[in-house]
């Protein structure tokens, strides 16, 4: 019989489009990276009846269902009493809870307010799920067969906060519901990371190769992404590892170096790794990217034994005073020229003395365009002892996409330098 | 009677924890923005059975339903086919869409492949939401009126794609929405942005004084967020704008400078319009930030006329050659301190000529701690003509969330001094 998941986030925030539930993604992928694919994500606001309807619906329809957030202290937090109503479990004040609550007030020196006790409350039956980074415990109950099923089913109740909800899900959920549910065939899911290449354009480069091993059971699955496209190969059964590592092999063949990582990896990750292994060092000038490529680089841990310096210069005055781009060049061909973006990667090099330097300035817009220079256009330039190439873009995006998508064509522009053989 | 709303994103990706769904927040935010408030958003893969179902349901149970996906040409896309046999609506080829796909290829001198053509198919009676940037158009249907409703419902099919979908429906969609569903009683909505106190302590400054004004209708939310807490006024009714300014009124006497901005205002915002009006520049010098507050700032158009210079200074040599940090305070001291600090801050100052100048620099981890400075310790400095002022914090999360942490607080700084009543 086949699983089935359903994933409940409760909150009026969601609502009302106030934050991000970015809870949905971190949750599937946790399960679907251990063979376990949700059928169906709900979200309804923290009032009772809303979530007594979608807590019921869930559990008629599906095995494991997870809830996440109404476990805290304060008065719209109802998970925990509308489960215990529900599932006609009484709460009963658990010692080791309240001890653990007790606890992190005296660890922050606090004094602990009467309402915060109400999260020691545990319906009777339930797994406690200690909460390491905050109060409210997480729960798990054995719940009634669906039905039409014999298995008993499994409710999963998780604390809103990210940095609660993670470490708890990873360390003591996930291995909960494995046991539970152990996943009967073998799963593999497969991301190849693109860049530089269009959704249809890479599709239609792979497909008819890719055919044979989608015939026998491989799905694939294009994702495009801003900068970027997602290819993804999913697989169930015996032989699933095999036929995905088939198609992968298929694909890398055709694309090559328009592949630049695999699953979660980025862009700057792979340049650091890269970086680090040639012992080699980088330093940016940017421009209209306004520090965002240093921002990226620096996300990646270990950036520091490769990274020298950013000059975000985004002045004129500054260009000339960090970089040394000369004047004449600026007044000759304006700050948004192949001139000056040969001239910032140049001088980036030379005052940090890094390997590579890579260079940025275009117009973001939403002003400053003209007919010769439109608005997204953009020079990117690597100074290397190889020399310096500069490369001319067109990037009409608004604002943030804009520097996205010319930070990933600047790191493209590097990577692909990275990972050309060397010279015979 | 109240309206119910229900939102349906569909997408394999979804499920497998892919990518991360957008669409709810942004779609439920532009409806809460006109008044309507979305009760359940559902996602579910794009197999046929599972649309079917949950489609089924949503119908069932709200007046407006809106989809999103599933409308383009790829054998993936099912939602249009799925729509039409459960509602008994045949589809037709559309001479006007279709005219618009031909135009979208030839616009762009490629072959229009014949898979494309099936996204001219429209379901019998439906209202056309042209597609201005993209081929597949938006499909607007009357649906019969739910379980013991006489009004008529509305369902609202949407392109994929966010930058295709995102204009249909402000340009399109919410006008025939409100239309079809004018809004009864005016709907106010109002969040407070602070920085600098924590969810609990903030609750217990304004809550009292709040109940007077909660109990004539308005509903309170507190939304804790990465550095900050939002505070969210929410009321429906004839006097709804009169009683969420009280509630605001109140709670700007008690948190007072805690406040920085109002609804969708960022900090970065406030910074660079405080600096515009005051016409003042900055200059940043950032080592653990490694260019976020740079890039937090350019991302605010109009950045270029207050935002000077940045200098991302990760190493040592860097914090000498281009802020003139002392070498002799680097050895004394360490990168990581006060008088680093300070160094860094003035250098940016003195080299860029800013009126005001921002450092950063702290340990990120996950390695590099020490007893003395563990992992998470930073010190910021603002240098301005009032001199120079260091902060010492203990930023202790996980790298990014260190990085926008210290980000926050450096940018809290700078608005505080901003924010100053000038000297009598």
């Amino acid at each position: 019989m086949t699983l089935k998941i359903e994933l409940l986030n409760t909150g009026a925030e969601l609502m009302l489009g106030r934050v991000l539930n970015t809870h949905q993604q971190w949750i599937c992928r946790q399960l679907a990276d251990r063979g376990y694919v949700v059928d169906r994500q709900v979200a309804v606001d923290d009032a009772g009846p809303s979530i007594c309807d979608a807590l019921r619906e869930a559990l008629g329809r599906a095995d494991l269902v997870i809830t996440t957030g109404g476990l805290g202290p304060t008065s719209d937090d109802r998970t925990r009493d509308l489960v215990a109503k529900e599932l006609k479990r009484p709460l009963r004040e658990d010692p080791q809870v309240l001890d653990h609550i007790q606890r992190m007030f005296a660890l922050r020196r606090r004094p602990m307010p009467a309402s915060t006790r109400v999260q020691a409350l545990v319906p009777e039956g339930a797994t406690v799920l200690m909460n390491a980074r905050g109060t409210a415990p997480g729960l798990v109950l054995e719940t009634p067969p669906r039905p039409g099923q014999t298995r008993p089913g499994l409710l999963v109740m998780l604390p809103g906060p990210p940095r609660e909800l993670r470490p708890m899900m990873i360390e003591q959920a996930l291995p909960l519901i494995e046991k539970h549910f152990p996943v009967e065939a073998p799963f593999v899911c497969r991301t190849l990371r693109t860049t530089g290449l269009g959704e249809s354009a890479l599709e239609e480069k792979i497909a008819p190769a890719l055919r044979p091993v989608l015939e026998r059971g491989v799905e694939v699955g294009y994702c495009a992404r801003t900068g970027e496209v997602d290819v993804r190969f999913v697989a169930r059964g015996a032989r699933a590892r095999e036929l995905v590592a088939e198609a992968e092999q298929v694909s890398r063949a055709l694309l090559e170096e328009f592949i630049y990582g695999t699953d979660d990896e980025v862009l700057e990750q792979v340049i650091v790794r890269q970086l680090t292994e040639r012992r080699q060092t980088l330093a940016l000038a940017e421009s209209c990217t306004g520090g965002f490529i240093a921002h990226r680089i620096t996300n990646v841990p270990g950036a520091s034994a490769v990274f020298l310096a950013g000059l975000v210069t985004y002045g004129n005055a500054a260009k000339e005073r960090f970089l040394g781009v000369k004047p004449e060049t600026l007044a000759a061909h304006g700050a948004v020229s192949e001139a000056v973006a040969g001239e910032m990667a140049e001088g980036a090099r030379r005052v940090t003395g890094a390997d590579y330097a890579l260079a940025a300035t275009g117009i973001a817009g939403p002003t400053g365009g003209s007919e010769a220079k439109p608005v997204g256009t953009v020079f990117l330039a690597l100074a290397s002892t190889a020399g310096t190439v500069v490369q001319r873009r067109a990037n009409r995006f608004e604002r943030e996409t804009f520097k996205y998508v010319t930070a990933q064509q600047a790191l493209d522009m590097l990577r692909r330098e990275l990972v050309k053989p060397p010279p015979a």
